[in-house]
């Protein structure tokens, strides 16, 4: 039995934690909230009370934590990389820059451990059905041993690439098209709301044309409302859309439409409304034009 | 029988015709062109010698011209609204800025004739299979009138609203989320190149996430061609966001995103490329990035 060490047991950790659990592996979990180990434990995982007690004698050290620089504390100051065996793997899940994930990686590889770069793609829903789509990159070898990790927790699993980075870098594209495309629905809705066109009606039709994006008809029908219930915030995008442009920086890459559908973000979140679900970006249009 | 004068028999109109003609109504068709004057007669229609011949004695009047300057010199130069019996109806289905329409509207209903705005999605595709979605503006009773005709032409037939305009309006917003999701496509397809991550692996992965748009799907093989079939070239959208642009000057309406992306259609008009399939935008990335 394949045990795994498991950092992250937040809203999209804790289901795949389970997944892994219902998956037949040992999984050994920490969180720096004791009410996230408690529901963990009542899972059927097995509590640790460290990072590094969680990866000592694991054969997986697997990250969910919130970004690149949570990461790197728990594999470098907290002594979870010194307490996984030499020879025994990394997985980073988180959402980071591609930038970063190489920097993590390279440490990770002059320690003497493996490391897979894969974040998902597929919302806390994916992560509760293990549905989830993994963008993987490795080397065969080592993904060949994780395989059955990720076949646990998602139905799409990806292996786009042998070095790390490239993972993050195929989901760092996929949040340039998500932020761009709520941010163009939001400017469509807009315009179509201040010429007195009905929005149900308009929804309708562009959601039936070649006009239609998943974004559109996920979040177009929130946009429509004052104040919807909170899927994803504002903030997310602001951070998301950061790593894009951030990895734009780095590869030397003009994204002149991410760069702007971070603007409108940004300005949402300036007004006050970083916690406010991602569809209300439409704000920032409704700022300019009255 | 009701007879249609139909004017602009060309990739679009002259398919548009033949559902007419299948439909039962009796067509008299024009064309600047002689050859689309002979396609249509062998297809059942009557051919007439100009725009005026077309119209009189018609009770209606549809011109599938390429934009708002020729459907003036149709209307207003060349005679066909005079043409026209008084109380007949002119439908406008080409794609034209809504200030313009509303513009020709009032000159036709100064002269005693009715109109109708209804511009048409769905390409070439749509117009042969009868299939086009129909956004049009009309009062209710002329609507339901012209109403038999649309539903010879397509499938999707709304009416949107009761002044003319807004049919335009809804193709403009249908345009300004096409043109910005090409863009984007490009994109993020140009960073993927970039940075060594396989284009087909992409598009399937994107295809499949929150990611996806209907253009990603149509566009996005054709872009990892370097000299794709075209389908629609890149100046039919250095003019759609041209329309739209001029509908936000008119409405004082700022649109950044639908800005940006025409800018990036007229850098490829500008390399010389404007008549390569819009697939090819890409090509002002590759000029940007290298």
């Amino acid at each position: 039995m394949t045990t795994v060490a498991f950092v992250g047991l937040g809203s999209m950790g804790l289901p795949m934690a389970k997944n892994l659990i219902a998956g037949g592996f040992a999984v050994r979990g920490f969180d720096v909230q004791p009410s996230a180990l408690d529901v963990f434990r009542q899972a059927g995982g097995q509590p640790a009370s460290s990072p590094a007690e969680a990866a000592s004698g694991a054969e997986v050290l697997l990250l969910m934590v919130v970004n690149a620089a949570q990461a790197e504390t728990v594999l470098f100051d907290g002594g979870a990389l010194a307490a996984l065996p030499s020879g025994g793997i990394v997985i980073l899940m988180s959402t980071c820059p591609p930038g970063s994930v190489a920097a993590i990686a390279a440490r990770v590889a002059d320690a003497g451990r493996r490391f897979v770069d894969a974040p998902v793609s597929g919302g806390v829903v994916g992560a509760v059905a293990g549905k989830l789509t993994i963008m993987a990159a490795a080397v065969k070898e080592t993904f060949s041993v994780v395989k059955p990790i990720f076949d646990a927790l998602g139905d799409k699993v990806y292996l786009v690439g042998d070095r790390a980075g490239q993972g993050a870098m195929v989901k760092t594209v996929n949040q340039l098209l998500c932020g761009v495309h709520i941010a163009a629905t939001a400017e469509a809705l807009a315009l179509a709301a201040k010429v007195g066109l009905d929005g149900g009606l308009m929804l309708q039709i562009l959601g039936g044309s070649s006009a239609s994006s998943w974004m559109l008809k996920d979040r177009g029908p929130r946009m429509l409302e004052h104040d919807p219930e909170i899927t994803s915030a504002v903030d997310i995008f602001v951070k998301d859309l950061g790593i894009v442009l951030e990895a734009g920086r780095q590869t030397k890459a003009a994204l002149p439409l991410a760069a702007l559908a971070h603007q409108m973000f940004l300005s949402v979140s300036g007004q006050g409304g970083g916690a406010a679900d991602d569809s209300q970006v439409i704000r920032a249009y409704q700022a300019l034009n009255g």
